[in-house]
C-alpha cells in the first residue's frame, strides 16, 4: 500500500544499556518494529544474563528480553571502552544519537557528558524511584496496594502478580518516551534527558484507574473478591471435565447473551424481582453477584467444556477457558504460526520455537518478521568497524 | 532550558471514540504530555460512564481514564452526528487526523470512509482478539496462562491478578503506535490503520518474558510458587506488629547487603557449605529459598516494621513494606504533593483530590501539570465551534 516498503521505524538506532525487564523491553519493542537496537553489555554479559527461565543453561528470559537487537560487549570498567561506547551513543546520522538505560549513569554516561559529544543526544532514563532510588518491580507492586486486592477472598496475606505488570508499563512507556523525544527533535532540532520511574508508572496507573481518588475519598474502598471483577459481573467456574472458566457480563447485550446461552434468563429474572435489581445495571449485578453464581455454577459444573464452549460461542457469551501456558501453546490457535504475530525462529542456543513479532499491525509500512535474540556479543565486531569504535 | 517551551506533544490532536481502559488510558497518556486529546461520547455517555469505583455515585474510574481530555457527547446514531464525528477526525492541521478508538468500526467510521475526508488520516484501532473478536482483559488473562502462576503455593484454581495489566499494557502500546505512525506520516505524507489486539500484546508479553518458550522447550515449566519470584531470591515476611514485607536479593550486591542488615551472614555461609551452593548466584539462592527463609523469618518476625526499616535502609537491602491503598497514600511520601507527580486537582462532581500527571519527564518540555477530569460533553459546544460541526 505504501509508496515507502520500509518498518516503520526504520532509520531509527538506539543504544540500549540495560538488564532485567523495563528497559530491554522497550528497547524490543522498538526493534520489533524496525528500529536498530543495539545492546551493550559487559564481557560475559550484564546482571541478567542467566535470569530463569533456563533451557539448557541459557536463559529464556535473556533472549526474549533481547529478540531483534544486535549485541555487543565492551568493557566500561576502562576509559577505553567508555570512550566506545560514548561514540556509538553519539554516532551521526539523523534517527541516531538515542540511548535507553536503566543502569546508574553518572560521570562518562550522564546526559550532561554525552550530550557533548552530540547536543542533541536523547537519553531516556529509567530508574526505581523517582528520585533514582532502587525499586523494582516486585517492590512497587508491594508498595501500590494491589497485593491486598489480589488472590482469594478469605485468603490471609499480600498475593503478588506474577506478571512484571509494572515492568512492562514502563518498557512501553519508555518506548513513548523515545518517539515523542524524538519528535520534538524533528521540529525543533534539540535533544533531551527524558526520565521515569517503575514508582511513578505505577501510581499513575493505580491513579487513571480510579483507586487512588478512591482510597483518598471512600471510607471503606475495595477489598478483596478473588477472580470477581469488581463492580459487575465476573467469576470463575468448573466445568464438569476439571477445568476452569472465566465469564463476565460487561455490558447489557453480554448480560443477555448468558441468560440465553445458559437457558437461565428466567431465573436471572425471578432474581432480579425478589431483589428489586435490574442487571442491565452493572452495580446491580455486583450487588447480586453470589446469587448469580448460585444459578450459573451448576449449568456450568453439569457441562464439559466443549458443551460450554459451543454454547457460549453460539450466543456471544464473553468468556474465556483457563489456560496453562502449555495448554496455550498446544491448544489455542491464536498461540500457533495461523497468528501473523508468531513465526518458528531458530534462536542461537536454545532451538526452534514460535516466537513472536511486534503485536503493533502498520497498514502502510513492512511488517519485520519475529526475529531470534542474539548471542551475547553476536555483533561486537561488526558495530566496532561499522561506527569506527577501534580503541 | 527549551528554546520551545511548550509541552513535549503540543500541536498533537486526537479524537478519540472508545470505553473501558486501554483506549482511555492511551489517550490520556497523550494527554499528559500535553496533546488536544478529544474523547466522544453518546448522549448520557458511553457503556463505561458509571464503571466502578464511584464516589458520590460518579465514577472514579472514567474519571481516572479521561483526566486532561476535552469532553464531547454527540448521537452517532444519526447521519448528521457520524457526519459531525467525521469532519472533528478529519479536520485540518499538521498534527490533527488522528483517531484512536476501541468502538466497533464499520460503515461511516471504518479506515476507508474516514480516510476519504483526509487521506492522510492515522487510525489506531484496538480490537480484543486480532480478528475482531470480543476478548476483555479477563478473557486473555485466562487463556494466557498467568492464573496458574499466580497466588498462593499449594492453591487449587486459577488466580487472577487484579490490576488490568493488558489494558494497561495495551493502552500504552497504542500511544506507541500514534507516535510511530505520526513520525511515518511527517516523513512520508501518509496515514495508516494500525491495529493490536489485547490478545496480541498478552501473548508477545509472554514470549518477551520467556514463558512461550518455556512451554515449548522445557516438560516442566514453572509451577506456582505464591509471593516467591521465581528463579531468584523474593518472598514475603511478616513483621512483629503485623505488618508484611517483600525482600528480594537480585544481584550479589543485594544479597550481601541483606546478611549485613540481619546480622545473618555468617548463618547464610554456613547453609552455602552445607549444600554446597553459592548464593552469589541466583540459580542457587532459589534452589535454597525455604532454608533461606528459615533464617530471614524469626529475624524479621521479631521486630517491627520501623526496625526493620532501619536495619534495611542502613546497609541497602531491596524490599518494600506491603502497603494497602489507603496506606500509600496516608503514608508513603511519594504518593504526595511532595513528589511533583502528584497535585491537588479539583474534579467537577467529585472534589479534589490528589492526581497525578505523567511519569514521564522531558527536560526539555514544558511539564503538564496534573488535570481534571471533564465532566460528560462539558466541550461539546467549544469543540462544535471551532471545528464548524454545526450540523
Amino acid at each position: 500500500m505504501s509508496a515507502h516498503q520500509a518498518p516503520i521505524l526504520a532509520g531509527l538506532r538506539v543504544v540500549e544499556l540495560s538488564a532485567f525487564v523495563a528497559a530491554p523491553l522497550g528497547g524490543a519493542t522498538l526493534a520489533a518494529l524496525g528500529a536498530d537496537v543495539i545492546r551493550v553489555d559487559p564481557p560475559g554479559g550484564g546482571i541478567d544474563i542467566d535470569r530463569w527461565p533456563l533451557h539448557r543453561g541459557r536463559s529464556l528470559y535473556w533472549a526474549g528480553l533481547n529478540q531483534g537487537k544486535r549485541s555487543v560487549t565492551i568493557d566500561t570498567r576502562s576509559e577505553a571502552g567508555q570512550r566506545q561506547v560514548s561514540k556509538l551513543i553519539a554516532a551521526p546520522g539523523e534517527g541516531g544519537g538515542i540511548a535507553l538505560t536503566n543502569l546508574p549513569v553518572r560521570g562518562w554516561n550522564s546526559y550532561a557528558e554525552l550530550s557533548k559529544l552530540r547536543p542533541d543526544l536523547i537519553m531516556v532514563l529509567i530508574t526505581g524511584d523517582r528520585d533514582g532510588g532502587t525499586a523494582v518491580d516486585y517492590t512497587v507492586n508491594a508498595a501500590v496496594g494491589f497485593p491486598w486486592l489480589t488472590g482469594p477472598e478469605g485468603h490471609d496475606g499480600p498475593v503478588n502478580h506474577v506478571l512484571p505488570a509494572w515492568d512492562g508499563m514502563t518498557g512501553f512507556l519508555a518506548a513513548v518516551a523515545i518517539l515523542a523525544a524524538e519528535r520534538h527533535r524533528r521540529l525543533h532540532g534539540e535533544g533531551q534527558l527524558v526520565e521515569l520511574s517503575l514508582a511513578d508508572v505505577a501510581m499513575a496507573v493505580a491513579g487513571h484507574l480510579g483507586l487512588i481518588g478512591e482510597a483518598i475519598l471512600e471510607p471503606e474502598p475495595r477489598g478483596r473478591y478473588g477472580n470477581d471483577v469488581y463492580g459487575t459481573f465476573g467469576h470463575d467456574f468448573g466445568t464438569r471435565d476439571g477445568r476452569r472458566v472465566m465469564v463476565l457480563a460487561l455490558t447489557p447485550r453480554q448480560w443477555l447473551s448468558l441468560g440465553e446461552a445458559t437457558g437461565l434468563s428466567r431465573d436471572f429474572s425471578e432474581l432480579e424481582s425478589r431483589g428489586g435489581a435490574d442487571f442491565r445495571k452493572e452495580g446491580d449485578r455486583w450487588t447480586h453477584r453470589k446469587q448469580i453464581c448460585e444459578l450459573l455454577d451448576p449449568w456450568i459444573a453439569q457441562r464439559d467444556l466443549a458443551e460450554v464452549r459451543q454454547a457460549f460461542d453460539q450466543h456471544g457469551v464473553l468468556w474465556s477457558p483457563y489456560q496453562t501456558v502449555k495448554e496455550l501453546v498446544a491448544e489455542d490457535p491464536r498461540a500457533s504460526t495461523a497468528n501473523p504475530l508468531f513465526a518458528e525462529v531458530a534462536h542461537p542456543g536454545l532451538g526452534r520455537f514460535l516466537t513472536t513479532g511486534s503485536p503493533l499491525r502498520f497498514a502502510a509500512a513492512e511488517p519485520v518478521p519475529p526475529r531470534a535474540s542474539p548471542t551475547l556479543g553476536e555483533h561486537t565486531e561488526e558495530v566496532v568497524r561499522e561506527f569506527g569504535l577501534e580503541p
